[in-house]
């Protein structure tokens, strides 16, 4: 009888607090304090940042200053940035300020394509096919996010023939690096590690990433299945921000130091300072001005000095 | 590569929000309430519940009418009501209900069990002794709880072989049901699984349970890697009430709602029906005068036909 559970030593994230994040804020906060949450961020032991979107500020006005965050970021040689790229107009407005690493998307299922972005499918993937071969060009890293891609509120379940899909045409355009987005948070943990097989299994070449949302509570559980499955790689926000905090049962993403605290007691690093995470919680509680989703930041904030 | 991970069919959950939840609500809950959420339980599903505690009084007036409630109870055939027994006094005042199964206690530290209960683990074995003896004569189950199994806030770790230790003294007087409680919340999901794996290995007769606290909001990651070693019985509370609500950084039960959301999306039976509960969640919401723990309460609740 096997008695331990076999985890990987070292697991990364890529904290997206800055952009899936703060964009679901009702408030807008001022570029510098923007910026100095990045900086909370790196100093906490962040290594790879969401920073913003190059969406149009008509639809997310919380992101209209993509430009001067990307102008004043602290560069480091070891921190990599990621912009979100929603099209060709948004690359143009990135490749200007010269992110590392670019972030495409389009969603598992047709309906919610259309919703999102409207357009189907496989337009959107036509403009991703371009994005990435003019980033690749100037030697910017492309990574790409599957948007509902365990469940859609429009469709319902999500077919492994889509992923495929999906998966086999980044493949096709060079991306390696695809991110499987549970946004809605309806994933559970038996399907994160059947799918996350799947994927390793059939698609060895893929640096698979992981993005859960915690609306029903099941998100830390969906990372350690991901993670017994052999996923190593997630997406994570600094109190569990993101999603709609004023809608009746939207869920945040991933609480950043809900997901460090428990892999830290498990043995596995993560590069971050938790108690620099929860601190940095306490400055992010106020910025926002309601309280953090955050379970892990309810019980240690005010446990650590500052 | 395997697929799937191995999850039993079925799971058996013992509600303690009557007992282990209310107590640690600040508001004295009239009987006649306490009863209606008992009913509101069975029709939920509920098939095993703890009812009450028969502490004194003076130390718990949250739990004064366990009496009351005992003499009250709507009696089921295939109901199961559990009621906490501290000592020989406790028993004394819960035989004259007969109820169906009792449960003891003891920790899994010195120390803690001298906070708790002021005298050594050696003394309040010996008691248990007393009590197991006089309850099996009067037909009566007895099962037992391990206090800070996985953690204790006064010595910090827990050895192996203090579990070792109170499960071969159980045994010994022919107690077989035996739960683990992660009283402050500090269990890992890893150690969870070790020690489930263990146990399982070295004492096939035990009827292993699991009572999870939330406090650091893994709880359900908890429960589902006992589940996944070998694990089918745990303690929940409606709405993840429990600890306590008004302490910084406390937390409560592993709430009912969220583990019976996520083992029903997993094929995975509960006897529970979720709109059931999330109905009886928002009016347990309005009976203790404070918002719920439960994700899956604040997610669900208001998109069910009550």
């Amino acid at each position: 009888m096997e008695q331990d559970v076999k985890f990987p030593k070292k697991v990364r994230i890529r904290e997206v607090s800055p952009r899936d994040g703060l964009q679901a804020e009702p408030k807008v906060l001022p570029t510098s304090i923007k910026l100095e949450l990045i900086k909370g961020l790196l100093d906490a032991g962040a290594a790879h940042i969401e920073v913003a979107s190059f969406v149009s500020p008509k639809w997310l006005p919380q992101m209209a200053d993509a430009e001067e965050i990307l102008r004043n970021l602290p560069r480091h040689s070891d921190v990599t940035y990621s912009v979100l790229v929603p099209n060709i107009m948004g690359l143009e407005r990135a490749l200007a300020l010269s992110p590392q690493e670019i972030t495409v998307f389009v969603s598992a299922t047709e309906t919610h394509n259309m919703k999102n972005l409207n357009r189907p499918i496989a337009s959107t993937l036509q403009e991703i096919k371009l994005i990435a071969g003019r980033a690749y060009s100037e030697n910017i890293k492309v990574s790409a996010v599957i948007v509902v891609a365990f469940g859609c509120p429009y469709e319902g379940g999500v077919s492994w023939e889509s992923l495929q899909r999906l998966i086999e045409y980044f493949g096709s355009v060079g991306i390696e690096q695809i991110t499987l987005g549970d946004t809605i948070g309806v994933a559970n943990p038996r399907q994160v590690y059947r799918v996350v097989r799947n994927i390793i299994g059939e698609y060895p070449w893929v640096n698979l990433g992981l993005h859960f949302h915690d609306t029903r509570g099941v998100a830390l559980s969906n990372a350690l299945f991901a993670l017994m499955a052999g996923a190593d790689y997630f997406d994570t926000a600094l109190g569990g921000i993101g999603g709609s905090p004023f809608s009746p049962g939207a869920g945040g993403n991933l609480a950043t130091e809900d997901l460090v605290y428990c892999l830290h007691a498990m043995d596995i690093d993560t590069g971050f300072d938790l108690s620099k995470l929860i601190a940095l919680g306490d400055r992010l509680q106020k910025w926002v001005g309601h309280e953090l989703p955050s379970r892990v930041h309810k019980s240690f904030s005010g446990s650590f000095i500052n």
